[in-house]
């Protein structure tokens, strides 16, 4: 692909006057529209060292509204990065609808640079490809527009470059040996960047590759990039207004597989006695393995799901009792706030994902998007659809950097569930727990079945099984729950 | 203080059990009301290793609702936070309104281990008393409340729970060299704790020393204290609910000084073939400049204030054109959004201040406390008047840091004013800039320059002066600004 560009395009000063000021005004408009129609976009500069990426961002940045963009130049990942999975600090940058979010660098630093510095293991860099393209895919899905620069340049006019800057002695530091390295390993490079081109030029993330070597019609060729893409989004937008629809629910209560949930024998207990002392034993044991986790390094995620009332809050506390709060974290997740409601819906998790060696408990988490969304109709049957692969994808990317993922639902039948809800109408300190709401979702019992049934069904996999727990005996739930991350972590280690 | 403690305090099992099950529902009942009443709340948990700090949070974190808090395990700072002045990573963790934001360690290790391991000078650490008074002060003026533990445990105690650490091979490693060299340096660390005591024991935020030998008893003391502090914060809010008025605008047009503004000589201008030459000068010398700065690690803050069509916008565009992306940020400052109105009005700020090495330019910044929100009625009187030694105080813990501090007010008269909103509807690509408001605002003109003289006059400070730009003529205030911005780097460099 690199070959085939030819790199002596140019433009000349008054030519370039006129088209550029013509389409900063445009950028402008379109940026205004972005923001009324809320749509999100991302632009990735990427390019050889010294190739200008600085100077177009620049000349970016000065063309739109402050207000509207954030510019996030990329480096090596620091400590709080390399203890996460690679997607995560870009997950973590993207845009609110409405904005831009320009990278300089980006996540294809793992197939460039720490590819060809050996940074990591080809099996990573390899496995990258697909998560990359799964990242974006979930992004544009959700309707972001994404722009892929490659800036590029000959290695002659590299070399020229790089010996420009070292003239000047506020520049000359900019020039480092591992620019030169780079330089002399030209070739190898480009063959990862041709290999990068072709594995992740996408309908939804095309790249768009920029003769850079005249910095004039870098410019203007990167202005009507952008603004075509955004321009499409737009009228795509128009046309559908696709995300702004509110469904009504439609769950049909048909077993079109056999229920997993009518087969759990609920009949499970536990003494009081046998309770304490088992409840002792794995308390000890998973302060122990807390210990061992933060110093081999481990993430471990649990998350728990269950009908109302079938005791998560309580489960969570035995859990954690004996544990140091320095390694872990529990994540309340309830309807999303208007910040994480201007994300795409995985945004608010990844931002909460364990850093390596550290629990994270989810009480509720992402599978809300196929329990309560789909029942209420909070997003659209394409979106709860498309949910299922999302979330095994994140969960693969997350179990692939060795993360430990429990998933429990917590059962109880539904005679259970109303003596729970009649005994928290009566005790004093419980009155808070029960509401409205709560006898609002216990009328759609037979609808969220469904939907438990076939999330369990889609979304176990041997890296983040489900585990049930029969919870109608709350002391022996707990013990199951305990006793799973237990063993669950001693596999591990 | 310490010595007066008496550690031999107790609690046995069956009374512990009584009181504490009676103080976690009170608890839960606070926490409830918190939320309700929108008060934000500090937990410090302060203490000789191995007091059990851990113990007491966990604790208290399972005593409350999840969704309520966040725990901050408080480390030796990370290069992010290194970069920044030793209070940014603590601002930027004050808690939303309604919830509890609980330090395991905090601010205090600067005078606590920073001090005794010789990691910062003396004048570093004697300056932080006053930082953190400061701190605590402006966060408890805004309704916070401030709860601070500092567990005791003798010697010989500490001796006794080291070793039965390292007695279990999943804990021994928990108790590290740097461990024993403490607690051999107790009697040391026994004189800063006093003296930390002894100039952070304010009637705002309390120091309660937990007599920590005794597991039960420290539950219930802290429990005891905490509950104490909310109660009497409720109170209050429930009496005066002064965090909830309205306030109309109320500002007197009187000249009780000499109005800085009327003294400004606006005639200044410049040609166009003067201004390009200059603007070329000096925008290469400001690139120079943030490649020092850069390698120098300085960081620089340049606050743009002014009025409406001031030439705010283009006087930075100019300022920025020819400098290196990752070099600099532009915050525009608008209406805070609803996180933000959750917060102290300085976290905002505090949260967007440049890492050392680079530049933040506020396009409107915290002063908009003593403009548009004393001129709007959007805080009351108390607060903007307060705001006058609240940003003193946050501009010189940025200077003694080593920040540069540019601050501009852009002037123009109100004649111009008028010719550029004129302008501005007719000119297609700007129509978008004017609007019903920029007239509203102009109306109040004569309030608004009673506050800017005001600010301008109780503001000015030699850590971070006031330079006035005469933007009558935009040629002559652009290079005016610039030249500004390269001479105050200069004369750090």
């Amino acid at each position: 692909m690199l070959e085939k560009i030819d790199l002596s395009k140019k433009l000349n000063k008054s030519e370039y006057k006129t088209i550029s000021t013509e389409l900063e005004y445009k950028l402008g408009e379109l940026q205004r529209k972005v923001r009324e129609l809320k749509i999100p976009v991302i632009v990735v500069f990427e390019g050889w060292d010294a190739a200008g990426k600085g100077t177009l961002i620049n000349q970016l940045m000065l063309a739109i509204d402050p207000r509207g963009f954030t510019v996030y130049p990329i480096k090596a990942p620091n400590e709080e990065e390399r203890y996460r999975p690679f997607l995560w600090r870009f997950w973590t940058k993207i845009p609110e609808t409405g904005r831009l979010a320009i990278f300089d660098r980006s996540w294809y630093g793992r197939v460039l640079v720490e590819r060809v510095d050996k940074i990591v293991s080809k099996e990573l860099w390899s496995q990258a490809y697909e998560d990359i393209n799964a990242f974006e895919r979930q992004l544009a899905d959700d309707g972001t527009v994404i722009v892929k620069f490659y800036l590029h340049i000959t290695k002659q006019e590299q070399k020229k470059r790089f010996e420009k800057l070292l003239k000047n002695k506020c520049t000359s530091w900019k020039v480092t040996e591992e620019d030169w390295r780079h330089h002399k390993q030209y070739q190898q490079y480009a063959r990862a960047v041709e290999e990068m081109l072709d594995k992740t030029d996408t309908n939804l993330a095309p790249w768009t590759i920029i003769e850079a070597h005249d910095r004039r019609f870098a410019i203007v060729k990167m202005y009507k990039t952008l603004i075509a893409a955004i321009e499409r989004r737009i009228a795509e937008v128009q046309k559908s207004e696709y995300k702004y629809e509110k469904i009504t629910a439609k769950v049909e209560v048909i077993d079109s597989h056999v229920s997993i949930l009518n087969q759990i024998d609920l009949s499970h207990s536990l003494s009081r006695e046998k309770y304490e002392k088992e409840l002792k034993k794995y308390q000890k044991r998973i302060r122990d393995l807390e210990h061992e986790v933060y110093v081999k390094r481990i993430p471990v995620i649990i998350v728990y799901q269950g009908w109302d009332a079938a005791g998560k809050g309580g489960n969570i506390k035995r859990l954690l009792q004996g544990m140091d709060p320095r390694g872990y974290e529990v994540v309340p997740v309830g309807a999303p706030n208007d910040i994480e409601l201007n994300h795409h819906y995985l945004w608010r998790f990844w931002i909460k994902i364990p850093k390596a060696g550290h629990f994270t408990i989810f009480d509720r988490s992402w599978y809300g998007r196929v329990l309560v969304e789909r029942i209420e109709g909070f997003c659209t049957e394409t979106e709860w659809r498309r949910a299922y692969r999302e979330i095994k994808e994140m969960e693969a990317h997350l179990a692939n950097y060795g993360t430990v993922i429990i998933k429990f639902w917590l059962h109880i039948d539904s005679e259970e569930q109303l003596r729970r809800f009649k005994s928290r109408e009566v005790t004093p300190h419980k009155q808070w727990k029960i509401g409205e709401e709560d006898w609002r979702n216990r009328k759609k019992w037979d609808q969220y079945q469904v939907a438990v049934d076939e999330m369990l069904f889609r979304t176990n996999t041997s890296y983040a099984p489900w585990t049930i727990i029969e919870a109608n005996d709350k002391l022996y739930a707990r013990i199951k729950a305990i006793k799973t991350v237990v063993q669950a972590v001693e596999n591990r280690l």
